[in-house]
This record gives structure tokens, sequence and C-alpha cells, in this order.
């Protein structure tokens, strides 16, 4: 059966203020929810929606992130915003910080962003996007009765490669992982250490229906059969002592 | 508009005797393309046709790989042809090979693989994907009039995160990164920095309907727009020099 990816097109800029599925379910595709899809909300609007969204006009830089600035002739108040969601800096060359986050994430400036928000502030990444996608995929159920897999999506670059594909951040209802160890190929033969990493390349499919540009924040995945037992974003990242590049 | 993933069920092993775009156009799906289609190929089915499949009776590793194999508990002959494919080592380290092949891919075992292949033989990657990608769609266009694009995917690792996900390795009729530098958000600030590997999202996608023990190695993308311009595989390569990882 051929997998259906659709975009949900949200009317207005999201804020705390919002109810975001009310707002989904409002549109003609939310209205259409069905048992089984899985619905990938982009971080922005997660983190609008939960109020991490800064005012850089009150951040203060402390001197370290000023001096990092200056060499890297970036804004101090962002260097602080990293330094704070930082855990451990992973590599800082050419004018890029990969860092690792307090969630265990590794990705660029921390995940802090200031595209697609006003001038003057930045968001930063939701403070547990398992958490945000269980409250939604909860309260998706008892709106509508429909039992849906959630999950959060960044755009993160990558090393060895151009061009930045999105991944999961967080996800409820789903397992990230589809493992065919211990499971036979066309010629019988045992896959040794096939794991796909699904829920990242859900992920990538939405992507290709939101747009960077579009009032796009949500997309839904149709058709696809996956393991409905609760996941979470853990499951993804590989622990420092396994990693060849840390 | 929704995207489709719509899988290609072959009935069939390939050999280098079989003509790839005939068996794609007597299945079902096949004799419906539409111009503007994507089909991703896997690498797998790519390298049996055009016989990239080795028999590993006939692999004589040298001492060098013999020494690797003792060492990794592994097939020195499975070594030998990862030293083959081999331009530069970028890891070696807990059992595990990360190379970056000729191709100036960086993937591990350079790309050899022992699954969905008979006991005994071994698959190298496809000499020029991007050629193999040109070729079928030359083909297919004569055969049906119709302009779609091809990609060649393959399953890879990747660093910090667990699972594999599909990326491409060739392509043609299709740019593999939309560049959104230069646009503007939804704040009519312009976006600075975002490049987006569609390409690799594409092969992600359409991993998601194949399955790794099914007979299915093609996948086609329906009603994705893209610039038809003819991209190649090394405009998702980063560059050593430019890469905080190699």
């Amino acid at each position: 059966m051929s997998l259906q990816i659709i975009p949900v097109h949200l009317s207005k800029d999201v804020t705390p203020r919002d109810d975001l599925v009310e707002l989904l379910l409002d549109t003609k595709t939310g209205r259409r929810l069905k048992d089984g899809d899985i619905l990938v909300f982009t971080q922005k609007i997660i983190s609008k929606n939960e109020g991490r969204k800064i005012d850089l006009s009150k951040v203060k830089p402390t001197l370290f992130a000023t001096g990092i600035a200056s060499a890297y002739s970036k804004d101090a108040r962002i260097i602080q915003l990293i330094l704070d969601e930082t855990k451990r800096i992973i590599r800082m060359k050419n004018g890029i910080i990969i860092s690792e986050t307090h969630h265990g994430l590794v990705c660029a400036n921390a995940g802090i962003d200031e595209s697609n928000i006003e001038a003057g502030f930045a968001t930063l990444l939701p403070k547990d996007a398992d958490k945000s996608a269980l409250k939604l995929k909860r309260r998706i159920k008892t709106k509508t009765g429909k039992n849906v897999a959630v999950i959060i999506s960044d755009t993160f670059g990558r090393p060895f490669r151009e061009g930045q594909t999105d991944v999961a951040i967080g996800l409820a209802g789903i397992l990230p992982i589809l493992d065919y160890a211990g499971k036979r190929d066309i010629f019988n033969r045992i896959l040794r250490v096939t794991a796909i990493a699904i829920a990242d390349e859900l992920c990538s499919a939405s992507e290709l229906v939101r747009g960077k540009t579009l009032h796009t924040p949500i997309a839904i995945v149709r058709n696809y059969k996956f393991d409905k037992k609760n996941g979470a974003l853990k499951d993804l990242l590989r622990v420092k002592a396994l990693d060849l590049f840390r």
C-alpha cells in the first residue's frame, strides 16, 4: 500500500496561548485524522507553544560568551543561550559550534534558532519533547477518539554530507527503531545488524511536504505500519561510549 | 498536495541479464509512471544488475587484511574487499570499520554487504551510481516518454544517533540540495543557512515502504515538486577540508 504524507496548514503563528490540538482539528486535514496516523510536528511550533522563545534583549552574556562571540563574529547573547543549553561542546571551528545538549542531542548551536520568529527573539528546543509528544497524543485521543503517534521533528546538519535533514527530537506512541536483528532476508539468511531509525525517516519524509518558508508546521503520515509501543528519544541517541565520533 | 510513496514489487531476484526498466514497466505501478515522478532504486539491485557481486571464494586476502580480520573476528576476504573499495580509513574501532570510499562516501565497511544475496557472495557499491541513475532515467524516457528523476539509495549508519537511514549514493534529473539561502521566512526575515538534502530525505521516505526483507527494491515518490536540473552525488558530499569530523 502506498504511503501518504499530508501537509497541515495552520492559518496563524503559534503562541503559548494557543491550543495546538484545537488548531490542528480546525483544519480540513486535521478533522479527518485516522487511527494509526503519525503526526509530525516541527520543533518550532512546539517551542513557541511552550514559551521557549527568548527575548534577546533580556539575555546578559558572560565574558566567556562575549569572547567566543567576538572570535566568531556572532551575537554574544546567542552564544550565551547556546552555552546555557549545552552539556558538552563537541566541535568549535570554522564559525560552527556543535554541541551536545542537555537532552543528549548533538547538533549545531544547541538547537537555538532565529528563523521563523520576530527579530530580536530566538527559540530554544523544547525542554522534554517526549513529554510534549505524549501530551499531544493524549489530547488528540481525548478530543477525537483516535489513536495516533506523535513525533517532534527538527532540522539538523550531519557529518560527512552536505545539507540538513529532519530527525526526531521527541516522540510518543511509536518505537523509533525498527530492528531487523534475527529476521531473514530473501535468501533466508539472518539479517545481522540492520536497525532502521524509522522515526528519523518519518521526520525526513514529512519535511518534504513542509518547506521552511510556509505555514505548514505539521504533517500527517498515513498508511505506515509501526510498533505502537511507547518509544523515547533516548532510543535514538547513541551513548558517548559507543560513538566513534565523540 | 499530499505526497505519495508507492512501493514497486519485483517478482524475481535481479541478475546482470535483466533489464531493470523492463522489470519496472512490467509491474502495475511501473506501467502508470507520470512525468515528475521520482524513482528511488536500492543500491542492492543496481549492484546486482551491474555485476558488482563478488564470489568470496575467489578473493585472496593479503596478510594485512588477514591481520585485521583476525583482530576483528571477521572474514578476511570481506576485509580485503573493504580495503579495495576504500580511499581512506576514517575510524577503525569496536569491530567497526568506517571508510571513505573511492566515490567519497563515508560509511561502514565501504558499502560491502552480505545481506539479500546468496551465501558465499557479497555486493560492492555501483562503480558510478550517478551514471547508473542517468542510464535508467534515459531508458525510462525512451520506453515511456515520461520525464522522471532517478535516485540510487543505500542504508547508512551515522554518528551520534542509533539506527540507520537511507541516503542517496547517485542521482539524475534532480538537484539533491534545496537551498533556502536568500529566501524569506514567515516573518520576512532572510533565512540564512538552511539547505535541505532533499535527495537523502526522499531516500529515507522511500525506505519506509520498502523494508529489508521484502521484494520491494524500488519506490516511486509522486507529487513532489523539485528542480529538474541534473545534480550529482558530489553535491551531497562535504569536502574533507570543511568536515569537522574527518
